[in-house]
């Protein structure tokens, strides 16, 4: 199962190539530049130097960021994994920006609150875990606890949404995570806007994710959607039945009704 | 603080460029390429995508990845940073190929156990694990053990190394693991290699990191050179100083001694 990726629903644009559990390649970046000049000749780079030609490369589905995060972003990336699953052939992998985010964090124990700076004193922000997968050996092994003699001690983990991908008020995710309890490490754009307000109100032990783990990751977007995949098929879907998932209305959409609100009422 | 890093230790080629605590940029490629024809124009094509002059781009340092590893990709990654640390003036920080490795999975409870085919049926291996560091608010606040009014609960995670880099069989590694009896997360090319010696003999719960966190990242080596240079100055050393560390004897070396020693037995 070879997986293109794509995420640039943020400020980083990201292309990635895996093929089953290993990153083929990967290519990032953070800049200032939109991704319209970026997405396609980094994907386009990455191919060759890889000495790989995207027709024939044997490539099975494309992952993509579907959001939320920045309106123009996303359409870019919406647009970009259209074009290149219609003409392979091939399905889209829909993935939330926000488990994308979180993903990089595998293997924490902790649970991971992504932040996207969703302007007008919101974050796009969800509550995310890694729980152990409940595996056909450990189904097998039920009738037998703890038994020494099953040599199989092998974990899957599985992302677990706690709270769902939302637009809030940083005050109200902060509040979620001090009524959980657990210790928590926060990741994403919204971290250098937030970081005070959780400094000063977050209860409960955090932590603030390094250079390497703290912004999104294409990688992580195919790691992702090859878990998600492998649970459960019909996530792939046919590259004209993918939008975007914005989660609230783009500014210009706000001010046309609030335009039409006040021209019914006025 | 701008730091660049590069990893070829493996056969993964990785170029990234840290600034404080964000990524700025990272190109990774895992393909059968000479590293010599793969690592400079990787990094030439980051710097262009990042408009940044590497003349000029106010880079204080070059983390490099400085073994174990492939001898030819460690000398080629240790040719190129002594290279461009030379020519910018800056120095060099020399990070160990496993913690680099390991630091892929920061923010993890479980310990972190790299494993790196080195042929001969050994491994290039180590464990780590990522402890609270002791900050200053917790040394100010020791004195008021468990006061709820002190609002900073931030945890800053240090790598600990629990068994230092070495060349073993992968036998000797597993009875570590199995004897410290916490869980585990191996990663790194040797997984492949080892999977079914794992899952016969380890006997803590353990698992395989997925595709975005199984192999070299030069943002990990970057990172956590980041974090080295806090705690410790005088790890960036001038780069007529830097030498990679193989941890064992070459091929033709080991040849050439066992070669020696039958002329003077025979």
């Amino acid at each position: 199962m070879k997986v293109l990726a794509l995420d640039s629903s943020g400020l980083v644009a990201s292309v990635a190539l895996i093929e089953d559990g290993v990153l083929l390649g990967e290519y990032s970046t953070n800049f200032h530049k939109t991704h319209s000049t970026t997405l396609l000749p980094m994907l386009d780079e990455l191919m060759r130097m890889l000495s790989l030609d995207i027709r024939d490369a044997g490539i099975d589905a494309i992952a993509v960021a579907k959001g939320p995060g920045s309106f123009t972003g996303l359409r870019i990336g919406t647009a970009t994994a259209k074009g290149l699953a219609f003409v392979l052939g091939v399905p889209i992998v829909p993935v939330s920006t926000l488990a994308g985010l979180a993903y990089n964090l595998w293997g924490t124990d902790s649970i991971v609150c992504p932040l996207m700076d969703a302007r007008r004193n919101q974050t796009y922000t969800a509550i995310y875990r890694f729980a152990d997968q409940v595996t056909d050996t450990e189904e097998r092994s039920a009738g037998h606890p703890a038994d020494p003699h099953i040599p199989d001690r092998e974990r899957r983990l599985k992302q677990e949404t706690l709270v769902e991908p939302c637009a809030v008020d940083i005050s109200e995710i902060v509040q979620k995570i001090n009524d959980r309890k657990d210790k928590v490490i926060f990741l994403g754009d919204g971290v250098p806007v937030f970081a005070d307000y959780i400094r000063e109100h977050c209860v409960v032990p955090y932590c603030f994710a390094p250079a390497h783990a703290n912004r999104q990751r294409a990688a992580s977007v195919g790691a992702l959607a090859m878990t998600l995949m492998a649970e459960k098929n019909e996530i792939a879907i046919p590259s004209d039945q993918f939008a975007p998932d914005y989660l609230r209305l783009s500014q210009a959409e706000r001010e046309r009704i609030e335009k039409e609100t006040a021209e019914r009422t006025g």
